[in-house]
């Protein structure tokens, strides 16, 4: 078992109507003014936007409101934000809306403590040091980024998909209400699983030291997802299982997972990104594509690992068996599973590649994620 | 599910040697001066007590030592390091040592902010609203001390052994180092190993709502409980093995399990307290007592849980066979199942109940753990 550090200061405030508390938790935190940060206008259509401002306007707590932020969020929005952060002294961000959202305010928050440009930290050209504090309220559970300190954000003019990671970037409090969440597309719902699944399998079979009880939360969580969204395609309205489909998107990502594993790494991230970035794939449906052919690829570097996954999953008894499940499973809740099925041309294959490639040496994957090796996993897609 | 609050922010530093620099992670949190709390003379004669406080030392740190806290940890203790925080100002605790010192550090930490009578905060005369901060390096895995606010103390005059919890007594920082656990009988951590089983199916199986996901987490902590205590009993040595229980006996309750479940109680936990209470019977001992006894009182109030229980950890096709498994499973490490393999005479057991039954009030719980129900459940045992 490898040294960590396990820290995650995220207060969750999990439940039907909390996001009618929001003024209480923000204002018990210290903070007098926010800038409320979201997506489609199907948030202020829905009536949530207005309960969260009464909430805010309850407890006496300022804002300035920014919307329009977009699936695959845009650099750009970002700064504009970062703007009016700035010109307003605010002294928070609340993104209410989903994964887009809650990366957009953190790289706000990271940006408008910051006298340069705030893509400086996707480049690692600079650390975050200080931020705002942030806030959410998830209407689409994913990324748990409600739980975590990671922002991705798509820099429009460099096709740069890229990454920021700090504590002092985890919400301060996250809302979770899955009733908020329950209007998501059956399609997007679909996305949200695989990259739910995505995020603690990559470490699960790229560590090279992965305790036994780390496959069990890993495997604990996929069943959960699994079950969860067969619940929900057949029954939308299960508030239940919403609820803990929810609940698991957060303990995929939050530290957990990886805590005391060695040599993990996100080389399905790495290369789906490209996906997102060259042909505005949704994330989780990058994923599926990626997903299966990685694991084709990579499987006999970690046998044991791919035969226990087989059979804790899917009671399959081969490394083979279990991908062939999984991938299964991804056509059967309908996310893509080739690049045909995602709308990307084969010939974008070398393109792909040379993108996703840039990522990996930023990431220190260079040397095995070459553009060759990306093309031959792109391949099998 | 059920709506919840989870809000966990121990830092948890796990690793080899971490303990010398709690200097540094005590500094970093502000902190200047402390209360190092110890158990035995064990702590200064392996050396652990002078890097810590050399640590301390070297980060500028000033500290008073109070030492002697035992298991089951006494109220009077407790009061005379509350005496020493109070008249050297001290602004933290530093608990260095098991469950018993770490859960002394906090009583003491809530104590040395408070006017009145530290027992106020167990007998729910008072509310902990203020503390000093804690800070602890844990020598013995069991009580998950180290990642909760939870603190259980023995008032020697009234026989009382009770509990208080509160964030505000969460470890700002806890260091988790393996090796300082390696020194500890086979017959502590078979002890230590029920306390932690204990920790996740008191829920497991009382609470009215217990997700599938909670469900899978307690099955995964319990299976690594079961599978790193066999290794270590065999190999005292094996350092994954020990850090791998180390982790599991945080998780086991630190919040997650019962997240989002309903209804949830500590039947066990309030009947052994008059065990260790009356007897001076190792906690863990005590639960391996109750615990099958409790189980097969209990089990027709949820057998589907106890058949899953079965199934899931033993392989096991009927709730009988799964209580009986685990039982087998406690003798095979060396914790008693029966009174008299405690040490506790059957004439004992009409004591045992009328004080557990005051604490059985106290949480609540009085309506259905009566005097009667709780002999009749000693009667098992």
């Amino acid at each position: 078992m490898n040294d960590f550090t396990y820290y995650n200061p995220t207060k969750i405030e999990f439940g039907k109507a909390k996001e009618n508390n929001i003024g209480q938790y923000i204002k018990d935190s210290g903070v007098k003014s926010v800038l409320i940060l979201t997506g489609s206008s199907r948030i202020k259509d829905n009536g949530v936007f207005k309960r969260v401002t009464d909430s805010l306007d309850s407890a006496g707590i300022t804002y300035k409101a920014v919307e329009g932020v977009v699936s695959n969020p845009l650099l750009w929005k970002v700064n504009e934000a970062i703007k009016v952060a700035k010109d307003n002294n605010l002294e928070a961000v609340l993104g209410l809306g989903g994964g887009s959202v809650a990366d957009s305010a953190k790289a706000i928050a990271a940006g408008a403590m910051y006298d340069g440009d705030v893509w400086d930290f996707f480049i690692q050209k600079a650390v975050v040091t200080k931020a705002l504090k942030v806030f959410t309220i998830m209407t689409l559970a994913a990324t748990a980024s409600e739980m975590n300190g990671n922002s991705v954000i798509m820099n429009d003019e460099t096709q740069q998909k890229y990454s920021i990671a700090s504590v002092l970037l985890n919400p301060v409090v996250s809302v979770v209400n899955a009733e908020l969440q329950a209007s998501v597309t059956p399609e997007y719902l679909a996305y949200s699983a695989v990259d739910i699944i995505s995020h603690t399998i990559e470490v699960y079979f790229t560590a090279s030291v992965h305790p036994n009880f780390n496959s069990r939360i890993v495997e604990s969580i996929i069943k959960t997802v699994m079950e969860t969204t067969e619940i929900l395609i057949a029954n939308p309205d299960n508030y239940d299982a919403r609820a803990e489909f929810a609940w698991v998107s957060a303990q995929a990502l939050n530290g957990l997972t990886p805590a005391g594993t060695l040599g993990g790494t996100f080389p399905n991230h790495c290369i789906e990104h490209s996906l997102s970035a060259l042909y505005n794939v949704a994330h989780g449906a990058g994923l599926s594509v990626v997903i299966p052919a990685w694991m084709k690829w990579h499987k006999d570097q970690n046998i044991k690992q791919y035969e226990r996954f087989a059979k804790e999953v899917f009671g399959k008894n081969s490394a083979d068996e279990g991908i062939v499940a999984l991938e299964a499973w991804f056509d059967k809740i309908g996310s893509p599973t080739t690049l045909e099925k995602a709308g990307i041309p084969r010939d974008g294959i070398k393109g792909l590649a040379q993108n996703a490639h840039e990522l990996s040496n930023l990431w220190g994957l260079g040397s095995i994620y070459t553009v060759e090796v990306i093309m031959e996993i792109l391949e099998k897609a």
